[in-house]
């Protein structure tokens, strides 16, 4: 075989070889050959079926796939439809969006933050990341030849919102990082972070001079009627911040493809190039479904996360009744991310998880160390199937001795 | 404004300003602002509504969408689409496909380019590219960091195939590249190359141990009843060849995103890796359009061929009469490289084809050295309106002095 360039070897993260005993690409593979029956469940993402796109989404593709949608757009998305969605992005979501501020229309979410990390990053960077966090970023980081530092989420007692550890946060922001990145709500966690440490990475960032990259996929999808902070609305934030958005959770539009980056207009313009590269455009005919996405799925929405939170609520219970694994409930997204209290790696009680319960589930390495011994589970599920489920599941763990 | 990445600098090509005045990018940009009528035919790509995809499309997207297709497929795509597409690669194209050779499904065909070339190319490394051939990859080749190396293509008297420089092309390959890239039909002239060519590529690239790609994009939509020769199906090069495919130009399904690469499973498992971190995976509800994709369309393709045959008929021969433009039939493609008989850069008449003919067109600039002072049609076009506008074209050239 030929020569493996660098960057893919970095990819791999073979740094966690010593924590999980293979690269974390090595141990994924393993998960996804590994022996299971033919029928399973896929806690790692949402079922599409149980809960499916707005109706319209598929009339809206029709119409722009037979003769009222462009075949071929600006790199950075339909001009009209990028209208609507910054507007949509502003009236709905209260973000920033217009006065120099606009958004790119991607292949997925994922686009948005590939382009986004290779926009802003040079080899050798410093990069500020949450512990834990989404795997992808960390992945993506390493792949552009930047170092990750990561920082600890912590939960005072009594509090239900977690901090980024302030006194982590503040030293690493005086090493001159070029960029911090984090999900909000939290992936894997849910977690929704108190205002102190949003107002916290606003002061330092402007302070050191870096730029930001919420990664806000689910900031629709938050429980217990709490608000939601953007980072993008703190005082100088608007022009050092790039917030991705998308329809592919909350709104289950994932199998259409599509992602959105809201940046300053001399960012977006460095996204589309990178762009170009990479994947030329968002699918053109599915970019069409962002024009009426936020304005037209605000019942859709309601009823989600009554149906949601539901879903976590149970799931939460009969975690934190088993004894064996516990969990405090997420803020915010589909996903809990429950703690082992038995014997196990997470790395193989997701082997056995497959095999002996038939269910998939993410193990917590894939989130960085603090992830080590934890799941991530996605509970947006039929209720049924999620049930019976949960039962293998806990069957499975509880055949371990606990710690 | 923050720093701006080294790699984002050379995607500008930089370069090219001696020639052009501009980088390549800023001139890219200074067509796309510059005045025009509201009402333009953009010659850059084919006309869909012209020359629609086959009936199925529509349909096989629905069914998808609507319960038979998955939200979420691997990375490389559909399993059970990937088992049809590499069997209708093998039977009806005639690739090696299947024994250790295998598909994946991309985000357009420049999508399997993108990850293609990281999939190969370390920063440093040398590539060979004719000259002309399509911009991108050059562009992606310097963001990767590897240094070009451009072949010209020549035509001996009399022939109509063009061979890429046999002493060029042999000194080059002696100099050590990591990768050959070419596309075939050749984008922007739709040359198909003499036999002479693909053997002495394969030879050299086993003599020399490079890996080649071939961007075959428009490989069934070849003229005059010409048989098309697979690069991989020359001695060695099965294991060695990266075969770029895809339905947006020839099936006209540009607007779904889908593409696909065709290469040794240890390299697929490398494009995968990438496809991760840029994209996750081709939109997955179109990826069943794939399945049909070769089978289904043999009499559309028939019809298709003998339809854009005429039109190449017809504009090469008002060009080669007006006495301002001349140009070599294409062998394959939808596309006609004129070159300049009169005196203006291809820069300045693209923007006056824009401002005074109501026609987009590519300046030659963007596909190499060679192209300054060509345009590239398309001539996938309705009809009537290509007549028209190429009496306009031709028209607004004519105001220019011979040469």
């Amino acid at each position: 075989m030929s020569h493996l360039p660098a960057a893919l070897a970095r990819l791999d993260l073979p740094e966690l070889n010593q924590h999980i005993g293979l690269s974390v690409r090595e141990a994924e593979r393993e998960l996804e050959n590994g022996p299971g029956p033919d029928r399973l469940l896929d806690a790692t993402y949402a079922n599409t079926h149980r809960f499916p796109p707005p109706e319209w989404a598929v009339e809206t593709f029709v119409a722009a796939a037979t003769g009222a949608g462009m075949t071929y757009t600006p790199y950075r998305g339909d001009t009209s439809v990028r209208e609507l969605v910054s507007r949509n992005i502003r009236e709905v979501l209260g973000l920033p969006s217009g006065d120099g501020v606009e958004p790119i229309l991607t292949p997925g979410t994922q686009g948005a933050l590939f382009v986004a990390l290779a926009s802003v990053l040079e080899p050798g960077d410093l990069v500020l990341l949450p512990d834990p966090d989404y795997l992808s970023t960390e992945r993506m980081i390493r792949y552009l030849g930047a170092e990750v530092v990561r920082i600890p989420m912590v939960f005072s007692d009594g509090e239900d919102r977690p901090v980024l550890d302030p006194q982590a946060l503040a030293e690493a922001a005086a090493r001159g990082p070029r960029l911090m990145v984090f999900s909000h709500p939290n992936n894997p966690t849910g977690a929704v972070y108190q205002d102190s440490t949003l107002l916290q990475i606003a002061e330092l960032a402007v302070e050191h001079d870096f730029w930001v990259l919420a990664d806000q996929l689910y900031c629709r999808l938050v429980y217990d009627g709490r608000t939601f902070t953007h980072l993008a609305n703190l005082p100088g934030m608007a022009e050092r911040t790039i917030t991705l958005l998308g329809p592919s959770k909350t709104e289950s539009l994932s199998g259409y493809r599509l992602g959105v980056g809201l940046a300053p207009s001399s960012m977006v313009a460095r996204m589309e190039d990178v762009q170009s590269c990479t994947a030329l455009r968002a699918p053109s005919y599915a970019q069409h479904l962002l024009a009426r996405w936020l304005a037209d799925d605000q019942d859709y929405l309601r009823l989600r996360v009554v149906e949601y939170q539901a879903l976590r609520d149970t799931t939460v219970e009969r975690i934190n009744a088993s004894g064996v694994m516990r969990v405090r409930p997420s803020g915010g997204s589909s996903y809990v991310f429950p703690e082992l209290l038995v014997d196990v790696s997470d790395r193989e009680i997701s082997l056995r998880l497959k095999r002996d319960a038939g269910v998939v589930v993410n193990p917590g390495y894939q989130f960085g160390l603090r992830g080590l011994r934890h799941l991530r589970l996605c509970f947006a599920q039929d209720e049924q199937e999620w049930s019976a489920a949960l039962d293998r599941v806990l069957d499975v763990v509880a055949r371990y001795p606990l710690r």
